[in-house]
């Protein structure tokens, strides 16, 4: 048996179509567009990558994009004071602090400090509450993403038996409160499990979120099961001073016993800004008052 | 084999007594009691009496007890109104508003009204995130006195496969939270689980939440396990007009299987109070600014 492939990045780039194709009809009602405030501190050259992709995506779903780019030495106050003024900003909607920050700033006081109705991160801890209690909020961008993968390929995923392994509060718990709520039997494994391969082996839904290469192996899948791979380890290639990107599983061998399973790259990764951009809609929507359909995307 | 009878009443008693010791060196230091307030909405006859119970307990404990009694006619408005007067109030520790409120009255909108710094039942979204992403803050009494009569059974819990059979958010999902911080692989199993005998099958420690009688029987259970009963169910007893407590777990047939498990009444129930009463020292301590040694109890 061969796995069909997760085409994430085909999948993300309709996901940010649909966020476009919505974006016109409030600006018509709003009289303005969505924004979303990225602030990055330090020089980063991984963080850099990635706020100069969301600027571009975000600027091409006809959003508003707000960089701010601080120097290293930033303290924590001054980039509190910055995040306390884009809360204060009627044309932001999303604010997005990079992680990681540095040392002498303190992650958890910045998170606080960002309204919880703008944390389109969803990383502020009244999101984390309001996520497990089933209120409405934000949700972390790439868990939700898994879940839209996964909903796409099974449809109803009520009664499924998933297994999530890792749980950082950034993937594995957020994933796990997202599967009970899609009525998902939901199992969270971890460094301390006992026998991993084994309680893998149940699952119909597989989530590998630990940051290992190629951890899971083939004979740890059961057949037919869907695998979401949220891993991005960089390690060496062929040939001398070459690197490959390589998910937690162990995609050769999983590729075979699986039913479906996301690529890395090109499978999860893609999915995270297009949901960032999707929850920046939503909260535009929710803070403009303009109408937004429940489950429009 | 016949499983050992985990004796939550003499455990909350214990502990009862062990927070009503660390009460005379918190007035010395901080110059008064610890105070509980209690808000009682109408006439309820199994409030009144939990009420009653929770006042005499927390007398008992050396701290200081305020109870508010409103008619079953209150309006919201006005309940808020007392809840905000009581976070104001600096000889309030702990407020507790006792559920489940009359029609009229949004129990979420109040719940969210509590300062989450005294919410010592632990249902504030900001409590529940706190929870998940492991800051210090408040737990939901019974989950919290699940996990003390486990610690107090097994010792360290790491590793240890755990089903939590329910995911209420005042019982199921704080437990698998607390199941996990204790390095637990945790399950959730709910209405929704296909083949829920074999999931519970599995476990190490099977804690039973779902208001089901009798419905997690003696052949669901591994032999050796921890069963934990949180249900509370009231069926007809001997003889005509009679009526009996129950939990979820068939306990004749599950003490025969089980290694340890708590019995329907005197198990699991007599915790509650007791956290609240430790929930509330610990309240007291952080707000007086007085030092609490983590884990004292």
């Amino acid at each position: 048996m061969t796995a069909q492939i997760i085409d994430g990045k085909a999948f993300a780039g309709d996901l940010r179509a649909k966020v476009a194709a919505m974006v016109p009809a409030f600006r018509a009602k709003a009289g303005r567009a969505p924004g979303l405030a990225v602030v990055l501190v330090g020089e980063d050259p991984a963080s850099q990558v990635y706020v100069r992709n969301k600027h571009k995506m975000t600027i091409e779903a006809g959003m508003e994009s707000f960089e701010h780019r601080l120097p290293a030495d930033t303290s924590q106050d001054a980039l509190i004071a910055l995040v306390h003024q884009l809360n204060a900003d009627p044309s932001v909607d999303g604010i997005l602090v990079q992680l990681p920050l540095p040392r002498q700033i303190d992650e958890s006081a910045v998170l606080a400090a960002i309204d919880p109705d703008k944390d389109v991160d969803g990383f502020h801890v009244v999101n984390v509450g309001r996520l497990s209690t089933g209120m409405a909020g934000y949700v972390p961008c790439t868990p939700l993403g898994c879940v839209m993968l996964l909903k796409d390929r099974l449809g109803d995923l009520s009664g499924k038996d998933a297994v999530v392994i890792g749980r950082s509060n950034i993937v594995g718990k957020p994933m796990a409160q997202l599967l009970l709520a899609e009525n998902c039997t939901v199992t969270v494994a971890h460094s301390r499990t006992a026998n991993l391969p084994e309680v893998v082996r149940r699952a119909d839904i597989v989530v590998a979120a630990v940051g290992r290469p190629e951890m899971v192996k083939g004979d740890w899948i059961k057949p037919g099961a869907i695998v979401i791979d949220v891993g991005i380890n960089r390690v060496p290639g062929a040939g001398p001073g070459k690197t490959k990107l390589v998910g937690d599983v162990d995609f050769a061998e999983a590729v075979e016993v699986a039913g479906a399973i996301t690529p890395v790259p090109g499978g999860v990764g893609p999915m995270t800004i297009a949901v960032l951009l999707r929850n920046t809609l939503v909260a535009a929507h929710r803070l403009a008052g303009v109408p937004y359909e429940k489950g429009a995307i």
